[in-house]
């Protein structure tokens, strides 16, 4: 593709078109902990390398006995057995029960050897340390939970493909699966960048002003279940921030910049792009307002790729990129559904003007009268976050409408 | 309410209407850093020390000039004025621009005094080093964000008791803001317990079992948004497990314990519940199968109180207690929404029995078979993860019915 689409602006539709193609993520399969697997896309089938449980296990407490022992026992003639030793839960059995012989049992405890059956402890009366009298016949099985009752070795309890939930990692715990092989979500990198940004916190000289996008996109990539790193804010300098990116990228499959995207002398970062190395330029540069000088870009990397991603520095702008064309993409790339947009119907408040050749975004706060939601459009632009905070959604404007006028129906398309 | 409740086993209802009166979590007022306070509840009005910006800002790359000097500049008959200096984003103003003077500006670069309008770069042609013609006339506060445009000093941004979203945090960044006061979310402490539980992926010897709840119960804390730390596996031994309590019981709100919650012998924990403290029992044993022997309690200590909540320990038995009496609970607490419960109808594919006395919740699978739809019930027991691996959700049989029909239509709770 070269450098042609440098600053040719692109329709929104030949930008979808374009991302759709070839701005895709590509998933590698990776072994995690499972307790790390919750909403996962297991890659592989997982059977079960032993019964669970791997052996016979007393469903109450009581007696482990012989079945045939008690066939003959009712409340009126109860059977009386030796008590040759007792199991807890956890314990491994040393003592195998013989004819007439029995084994005080706890819940959970394992069977002990000769045991086919469990008496519980309300149907028997201890008449000494080593005497009980059994008030019931037990039939064979009684109480037990059989050996593989829950997952039989060899058995497939989860296929590759499918999305993990709680249960099905308590049933990798149950097999005693430490790590899992899932595909990758995207690890993604975020800087800020211009000389006039300083950390929140620090304090305020003149001519700076406070980082706002390493908080909004970042928080914004978190909601969609991405993993993300904000590395740091950039100086305007075309080796330093070189080496920023060089150094982190190969950790990373997103590198997103806030800032300096335009084509003013200030802005550095579309000029290093070609630098970072086999870089295929999809578009620099969309007929959109606010969010006009944005940049996507594929870069292959040792057999991998990457993608770039230059954000508008103005907060609103760099918000309103990621909101049209990164939310659901990186969502769906984070197995996590793409919630359907809320949309309501109001009437415009006053006549808004729009630039002809670009769809325009404008964000508005509702306000009911009498009944009628009315939608008053914001008073400051795409530099402000007062565009954003306190408004309630936002209406398009087509590329070819100049102004909507008041009392117009509109579309709200509410934030979430 | 003393111990009277212990062991008395509770109907539904009353365990719901318990909960609801005693079983309260009260958030705490605290700091945290704004870029953890995502979905959280402000806890403070947030007016802004700053104006925002907080100097006259350049809106394009070009000249900052006073207007007066260009008024009679059109493209045929360009003025011409000195250049006095230059001025990047980030730059502290150095120079006063005076009459027939300019100073080159970057996008973002504060406007020097003396100045009071931008002329963008494409309007401008630099003659030599020191000299530009100038060929547009410029309006006073042309391509000037002023001072305080964003948001006024003193302003009130946002508001205690709104949640906050990206967008309301990159607000608190603008103005400086590095910490914000939330209402805290509850921080539980999570055990499992018993002589036969081991971690996964530690050998099996006879007689034990891996640890599911640890995994089931924690993840399913984590998706109401909760702060969730596991701490370990508990012996069956008063002294220790007392001890294991005490010493975290401060750090948590809520403490959850899983396994040993009957009156067996090894069931030690119901026993040591009381001597945490100033405790009042709530719940212990409710008329649900699987489930029963559940235990809820509050602790009052050092004026705030904390929650107490002994799950059983088979797998299934719970997942169910959580999903039916905790997750919505928790998921308020936590400022999440309660996602609604997808249910369908289906045709019960076999005769289900079930005990009289307890409202029993059955897992099933759904198979469509010629467009119908039959759920077919576990095999397995509340011992089982398997009852809930692979199943795809749950219906319920009220207290007073011993089976349910084969062919009867049953609405299936849709697991999330």
């Amino acid at each position: 593709m070269g450098n042609k689409k440098y600053y040719q602006a692109l329709r929104i539709e030949k930008v979808e078109e374009l991302l759709n193609e070839y701005f895709i993520f590509e998933p590698k399969i990776i072994d995690i902990n499972i307790i790390n697997a919750d909403s996962r896309i297991l890659a592989e089938d997982i059977g079960s390398p032993i019964n669970v449980p791997h052996f016979n296990r007393s469903m109450r407490d009581g007696f482990a006995v012989k079945a045939e022992d008690t066939f003959e026992a009712d409340e009126e003639n109860p059977i009386v057995l030796k008590v040759v030793g007792s199991i807890q839960a956890g314990e491994k059995p040393q003592i195998e029960v013989q004819n007439n012989e029995c084994v005080q049992i706890a819940t959970g405890a394992p069977i002990p050897p000769g045991a086919n059956a469990v008496v519980m402890v309300e149907y028997s009366n201890m008449l000494d340390d080593n005497k009980v009298e059994i008030y019931r016949s037990a039939v064979p099985g009684q109480y037990i939970i059989k050996i593989g009752n829950d997952i039989k070795k060899g058995t497939i309890i989860l296929k590759k493909g499918q999305k993990l939930n709680p249960r099905d990692i308590g049933a990798l715990a149950a097999i005693g699966r430490k790590t899992v092989k899932i595909y990758s979500i995207p690890k993604i990198a975020l800087f800020s960048t211009g000389n006039e940004i300083i950390k929140s916190g620090e304090p305020l000289v003149p001519g700076k002003i406070y980082d706002i996008n390493s908080y909004t996109i970042y928080l914004s990539l978190k909601r969609t279940g991405a993993r993300v790193k904000f590395i740091g804010i950039l100086p305007d300098n075309i080796h330093i921030a070189k080496n920023s990116i060089q150094d982190i990228i190969d950790l990373y499959d997103i590198i997103i910049l806030s800032g300096g995207t335009s084509k003013g002398v200030g802005d550095v970062f579309p000029s290093i792009i070609p630098d970072l190395g086999e870089i295929e330029l999809l578009i620099h540069g969309i007929r959109i307002k606010p969010g006009k000088p944005t940049l996507f870009a594929v870069l292959k990397r040792g057999g991998s790729r990457k993608l770039i991603i230059l954000l508008p520095g103005y907060p609103t702008s760099a918000l309103t990129i990621f909101n049209i064309f990164l939310k659901e993409r990186i969502s769906v790339w984070c197995n996590n559904p793409v919630i359907k947009k809320q949309t309501i119907t109001a009437k415009l408040a006053e006549r808004v003007y729009s630039e002809l050749g670009r769809r325009e975004f404008k964000t508005v706060k509702i306000i009911d009268k009498n009944g009628i939601k009315y939608a008053t459009p914001t008073k400051t632009g795409s530099d402000a976050i007062t565009t954003l905070v306190g408004m309630d959604g936002y209406f398009e404007i087509p590329e070819q409408v100049q102004f909507v006028e008041e009392n117009e129906e509109i579309k709200v398309i509410l934030f979430d």
